[in-house]
């Protein structure tokens, strides 16, 4: 039997799910099969903060994609079922489904293993290998299904990592009535998204009853009887040490990414430890593609390596790797833009480009420019604030940061010029959209383009 | 005295104000004045039609800039001053306020004349040279202001042509508790920005109680005393007449252009019987330029001659006449994207690229979408539907046409794509901002030039 054509998917997240979907639009006959270690098919983690609020009114909405669609799109979906080796020479995987071993020769392979939770260390965190009760890190359905007891009115919860997810459960538990402390080992929340100042401007729009901890380290827990009661605090500066009583902690610094199938196998990872992709999602194994947050490809504006985390990159490359494993063309542009947003408090956030860390190392001049959504003669225009990073020598947009209205589809804009080349001086004359109850004559997207030229423009001077 | 450096500006609308502002901007020292015929500074001719349904609460809240602000930017402005003569030769322009000439010289001269209401020949419109009672056009201040008396609950509104602006009209004074129709000459409503599939949504989106009647023209009116009382409609395919009350006309039928002060000094005016001006905001005269609705610059997309009408290209001709004439340099794009939008009973519409008419002559694919602001599991999720158009040789983006959430911050994303000559293949790879209660991972944005890539690749094949 030839099995030159089949494709096999390890793991059923988003960026499995999304490859297989597109794998079989690309040939509606070859023999697709998902191997997914969880009981679920497809759904989508973002959501996950939602269902604990009831914003989104029940976790199991989250699946994106049945059973039942998998089965009428005739792709073999195996749910906990696990992948323990994988022979590249022979192109054969073997899973572990109830407890018997199948083994499936592929053509093409996308290996999809996501990620795990990164738990930083926490003194007393854990009794034995399991966390104390009370401590939840949020990455599955069940993680959801087992937190939702513990989110109760008046009672205290902490965030550790002031990241996109961290402020989403700060949110979701702040609308079921929790008392919520967020705590953050940098010098502002969001520090992978915003600047220092934009993140302000973040910091003061949340609700008053919020506490927030920035540049305190969480150094210890302390519980009875197995339940979590307290966490203590240290600020990196002063060295000052603070105890914050605790009925539900919530981890959300970062994650783990699973890459052990692909080392075994010889996978090239990347300097982040993540298995090494180009931009049809193929690795340094021909035929073997990877997808997701366990793979690194490359930023757009700098060319260095950066890990794949966004759903949004993650469904594309998805897509990529589908589309190509059977045997379409399909490539992404030559790197990530790393586009984002949120919305938590009634604020919306939106970036993209290099993280403020990695803009740091770019020449660059940025602007800023706070404006009102509507004209000013018209009632009830909405603060938005909009930074621009320009390369100082060309004038070239290399990133944007936006809080306020609509920030995520004026972020939008900025990707497309980023993605399109584009300078400051182009983007300012940008002809935006106008009229009394919608936009501006001149939209902030330009007025801030404005302000980054001019800078430009002296600085050449 | 030397007057080179002396700019002179007729007309305070947006144009002319704007002008001032960046002259002024521009040079802190020559001497700047404005003339304007009417009694207000600038003020936001969009805006009128919110200022009856009281959205805007009053009308003088249109003034952008006040009397105040001119003085204190020490620019001379002149009200109820009509410029009667310009000697282009001596470089004097001859004013008359308050029955006296001023004769003043200038270094430069901006014309911001702009335009007045073009009026349909309907039977019995007019008595003698006024319109009949109760029978309005809406380009001033004062305009709305002897309007607003008309406007009672219950009362029967008809609006002639279902433009942008009488479809705003149609929305305020229903608002007020009037009964509207709309009476359209052409095939659809909104015919200079929409297709007629397009516009087929918005019709389905307006409340039930607002009567359309398409492909009519109004052939006569009837009055009693002087007061209008009713309106007699042409079906132009079937000839059937039609007779509807009317307590209130309602003339939205676009704008004649006020070129006589250019035409006499010899200023070029091009097809479209307006001033011919560059991207540069210049007159064929040197040292003349000329902004707003008395012009005409070409579109980006065919590089043919179009009427200058939204306030959004004014605008940006204002900016570049005023920095121009004072010395400055300042580039306008090579055309205008025509970038639009609106908002009327609850629908967000957003249009960039040629008008459908002058579209149908490029040779484009064209492609739709109907897609949710939101991931399917996230409730609240708004319709958005884009149609996008493409050279169907190199797939680059010519226009889209939007109606539903945020379309005019999309379709100022479609804007960017066109000013960079972007293709659809390029556009549909965006990385898009993704999070459950902002945007989909896959925005409509991209999603629609998926299918207009797909259509391209297939007659290609």
């Amino acid at each position: 039997l030839n099995h030159d054509k089949d494709i096999i998917i390890v793991g059923c997240g988003a960026g499995g799910g999304t490859a297989a979907q597109f794998a079989r639009k690309t040939d509606r006959k070859t023999s697709i099969t998902v191997f997914e270690k969880g009981k679920y098919p497809q759904y989508s983690k973002c959501g996950l903060p939602y269902a604990i609020s009831g914003r989104i009114p029940n976790v199991m909405d989250l699946i994106e994609f049945s059973e039942d669609w998998f089965k009428k799109s005739r792709i073999d979906l195996l749910l906990e079922a696990t992948v323990e080796k994988i022979d590249p020479a022979k192109k054969i995987v073997y899973a572990r489904k109830n407890n018997k071993i199948i083994e499936k020769s592929y053509g093409s392979l996308i290996i999809c293993t996501g990620a795990k939770p990164s738990i930083p260390p926490i003194k007393n965190l854990f009794i034995g290998d399991k966390l104390v009760d009370g401590v939840f890190t949020l990455r599955t359905i069940d993680d959801v299904e087992s937190l939702i007891p513990y989110v109760k009115k008046g009672r205290q919860v902490v965030i550790v990592g002031a990241g996109l997810i961290g402020m989403e459960m700060a949110d979701n538990l702040h609308e079921c009535g929790m008392r919520v402390t967020i705590v953050e080992a940098l010098q502002n929340i969001l520090p992978n998204n915003l600047d220092e100042d934009m993140s302000k401007t973040v910091l003061e729009g949340l609700p008053d009853d919020i506490s927030v901890f920035t540049n305190h380290l969480m150094t210890s827990v302390e519980h009875d009887s197995g339940r979590i009661k307290k966490v203590i605090i240290k600020n990196n500066e002063t060295g000052e040490e603070k105890t914050i009583n605790a009925d539900l902690l919530i981890i959300s610094t970062g994650i783990k990414p699973e890459t052990k199938l692909a080392e075994d196998i010889g996978c090239e990872l990347g300097v982040t430890g993540r298995i090494k992709v180009n931009n049809k999602s193929e690795t340094s194994i021909k035929n073997i593609y990877a997808v997701g947050d366990c793979t690194e490809f490359v930023d757009f504006i700098t060319k260095k390596p950066v890990p794949v985390g966004l759903g949004s990159i993650v469904v594309r490359q998805g897509i990529a790797a589908g589309i190509n494993a059977a045997g379409g063309e399909y490539s992404l542009p030559q790197g990530v833009l790393q586009t984002a947003t949120s919305d938590f408090f009634g604020m919306e956030i939106g970036t993209v480009g290099p993280t403020p860390a990695s803009m740091r190392n770019q020449r660059y001049i940025s602007g800023k420019f706070q404006g009102l959504s509507l004209p000013e003669y018209y009632p009830g225009g909405k603060p938005i604030t909009i930074k621009v990073f320009a390369d100082e020598k060309n004038g070239k947009i290399l990133g944007a940061q936006a809080v306020g209205d609509k920030a995520a589809q004026r972020i939008n804009t900025f990707a497309c010029a980023i993605l399109a080349d584009m300078d400051v001086e182009t983007l300012r004359k940008l002809e935006t959209a106008y009229a009394p109850p919608v936009a501006p004559t001149l939209d902030v997207v330009t007025l801030v383009c404005d302000i980054v030229s001019m800078k430009i423009k002296r600085k050449r001077q």
